[in-house]
This record gives structure tokens, sequence and C-alpha cells, in this order.
């Protein structure tokens, strides 16, 4: 038995998100099909975030154990031939079997972008939001100059998803626009239900000139929900990277002994 | 009656090209529907530039005649609500009765963009080709580098388009990396039937190292398809501006002496 470490690329337009429910087709389902094909056993995936529907992922991790004697660096090539082509594998190895996606300290980057031009443009319009109205780029980026730092970020998480700490290190931010794209990128040790596209949506407020930058250290002491912006739309989020520590896990995330791949033990 | 110009941009991923055709839905067809019932009159747009199936535009053109008594300016904000999020007019303008979107001379504006890396992204799939081996950058530099001036463009040209002169000016053209994006952008005063395409499939095969950079000059002497590369695909193809003269229409173009609005007349 050996365990494998996916990263997996994939266009969320056309998914109900990561993880496997009953109500429409996941990433995580078509992953687990191909897999299962291509190995000959039955095989289940355990991804390192559970991204929504219509988020997209240039580098979410996936975890499986397998008895297949393929070598952990083939799985990629041989995998990406039976996915669709919004899904592709960027690269596969194996790994040590403590190794658990979601056990282990990672720091995550994801970016928000917001296409603002006068009219939207079609090309651009799955993995962008957009917006049509005047931006004050220096104010986005000065209310984004609040989030560093380990924080309680209960004001930007969704209700529905908060149970547990809420406490979050954010490492840093960077926000620049290109031509007509803004990008926003975000690292941190993790992030709560919804929290990248929160924080996109108070940046924007910040942006059209509704609230001084300021008003994001208040948002922030207020631990409420209802005083951050709107959640911005899923389509313009893609989560970037998953990066674990080289050498050596870090379990000072482990929440019990085990580590079995059971999405039930998180 | 007055002549509305617009700037159209696309994602051609879902349409049969730009022009009418009994065997799918296009560009066209789907804008003269929303056109028509904007303007309660039945209207016949006449695009500047028929691209092929797949092809994506930021900036083709449409002309059309209306006794509508909207002003030309606003026509882009009234008929966006009323088009699929995947075409959407950029601007437009009332223009003088004789402005023929291919009759006036022009200066188009093309990219072609290769993802250059191991394995496919799929949120970029739909605006570029993929090419998984090494290219020689520079050497795709030089063999672009014979392209500019005034050239019978027949090695680049579809047989099956092939009838008039194939005589066409380049401008110039530029070619960049970024990240593991290849860009290429050509400018002339217009292009055969998949010459953009055919040059991008040749340039590909200067950057595998199958020919050398010079041999652009001994295939554009040929005048025979069969010298070129192939044609690359389609969905890296995209249509970025038509520039038009500014003040005066240039008709050193003009097949005819009249400015009516009919396909047949090309």
């Amino acid at each position: 038995m050996k365990r494998i470490k996916l990263t997996v690329a994939y266009d969320g337009t056309n998914y109900c998100g990561w993880q496997v429910q009953p109500n429409g087709i996941t990433v995580q389902e078509v992953l687990n099909r191909a897999l299962s094909e291509l190995l000959k056993e039955e095989i289940h995936t355990v991804g390192a975030s559970r991204t929504d529907a219509g988020v997209h992922a240039r580098g979410n991790v996936a975890v499986f154990d397998t008895r297949a004697r393929m070598p952990g660096d083939k799985i990629a090539f041989a995998l990406n031939t039976r996915l669709p082509e919004d899904i592709r594998i960027q690269g596969s190895q194996e790994v040590s079997p403590e190794f658990h996606p979601r056990f282990t300290s990672t720091v995550k980057t994801y970016e928000y972008k917001i296409l603002n031009r006068t009219f939207s443009d079609p090309t651009r319009r799955q993995d962008s939001m957009f917006w049509y109205g005047a931006l004050d780029l220096e104010a986005m980026k000065e209310a984004a100059g609040y989030l560093p730092g380990t924080h309680d970020f209960k004001s930007f998480a969704a209700v529905q998803g908060a149970e547990g700490s809420t406490v979050r290190t954010i490492y840093g931010t960077r926000l620049w626009k290109e031509d007509d794209m803004i990008h926003f990128q975000i690292q941190g040790n993790g992030f709560l239900y919804h929290m990248v596209r929160i924080i996109a949506g108070t940046l924007l407020e910040a942006g059209k000139g509704s609230w001084p930058a300021e008003r994001m250290q208040q948002i922030l002491e207020a631990r409420d929900r209802s005083q951050a912006g709107p959640t911005a739309r899923a389509c313009g989020l893609t989560l970037l990277e998953i990066q674990y520590p080289e050498w050596e896990p870090d379990f000072r995330n482990r929440k019990d002994d085990s580590f079995s791949l059971n999405e039930a033990c998180v």
C-alpha cells in the first residue's frame, strides 16, 4: 500500500465544487472514478481544499492510498488521458504514509480577479468577476494592508461554516492591475468558508469609495459577518497553490493520532 | 436611415464562427436576432472579419443600417442586455453612410497564444493552444522576423480560400513569453484564410527545432501551402483589434462603387 499526492488543476465552471455531493457532479467524484478505472481498485481521494461550486484551481492537492504498482510520478500522465479537459493533474508523487493533505501545516495562496472596464470581456468572463465602475486601487491596497497577521477573521466567514476557531494567519497580500484586470493574491495558513470571496467583496467596497480603507480594522474587530462586504462571485476565485513543509511534516494541526484518509475524521 | 458601427467581443468556443451558415449557430446570427428585437426591424449586420469556428475576438467590427431613433452610442448598452454572456458589444457609434467595414483600409491585429508547460491548464484551455515540449523562443522570434513587409503569402493560405490576390502587408509582429504563455501578435492590412493559424503552426515548428528559422524565407518564396507548417488550433486565436482611418475613409480597397451593406458584393 502506498500513498500518492496529486496536484490538481481545474476549471470549476461546470462543477458543483470539489467535494462529492448528491446534487451535481464534482471534481472529486470525476477524479475518484478516473483513478478507480486506471488503477483497477476503488479509490477515494481526500482533498486539501474543498473549493466551492465555480471556484477554479491551479494547485489543489488530493491524496489517496493504492495497492497498484504504477510508479507515483507516472500516475499524472496516465490519469490525464482519462480526465475531461477541464481537469488536469499537474504532478503526482508518492508521499509518506503519514502525509495527510489537511492535517499538515500548509501555506495556501488564492487569487481573486476583477475585470474592471466599461464592458465585460467574454473571453475572460469565466475566471474573473466584472465591475464596470471606477475603482480606487490605492484604497483597495490600503484596505488589504489590514489583513496580514494573526487575526480572528469571524467577520469574513460565512455564518453557515462557522464552527471551530476563526483565527487564521495571513502571511501577505498582493494587489495590482495589469491592463484592465485587477489581481488580488492572498497567502495564509488557512481560510474560513467563503473567506477570500468576502474579503474580495469588502475590498471592492473600499475601491468604490463606499467605505474608507480604515473600516477594514473595524470589520475585523467586530467579529460579525454583517459588517463585511458581500461575498464576491465564485468565478473570480482561483486556488493557486498549497505549499507543504518540504522535509518534515509538521503535525501541529493534527486533531488525532490517526492518519487514515477518511473525510469523516476532519 | 443611419449606419451604426459596433465593436464586438466574443468567446468563440461555442460558435460555428462569425458568419451565418446553415449548420450551426454563429455570432452574426445571434447579433442579428438581438438587434432586430431591440430595434424592432429586421437587421442584417456585415462583419469586418469572418472569424472561423472557435476563434475569439476582442474587437471585431460589425455595421448595419437602421431607421431606429436610438442614439448610436446607446445601442451598445441596450444590446448587451439581450446578448448571451459570451458575446459583448464593446462600443457603438453612428458612422458615415459611406463606411463599409471591409471596403475601407484597415489595420488588423491578431494574437495567437501557446501555453507551454508540462501539463495543460484547464483554466486557460479555451483561449490558447497547449504545447508540452521545449520551445526555442529565440528561433520563433527569428522566424517571425521574416514576415513584416509586403509579400505573397500564398504558402500561408488555406487552399480552399485561395481566390484573388494573396499579397498582403504585415506591419509588424511581437512574440514574448509571460510565465508559461507564449504570446504572438501580428498586425497587417489583411489576412488570408487561416493565415495567422498557419503562421502560428509554422513558428511552432521553428520553436521545436524541426526547421531552421531561415526556412521561413523559403516557405514565403515557394508560394505553396504544403511547404508551411500545420494550421494551429482555432482556440488559440483572438482578433484583438481592427483600426480604421480616423478622419477620412480610404477607399483604395474598394471593389465597386456601391456602399450597400450586402455580404454578396464582396
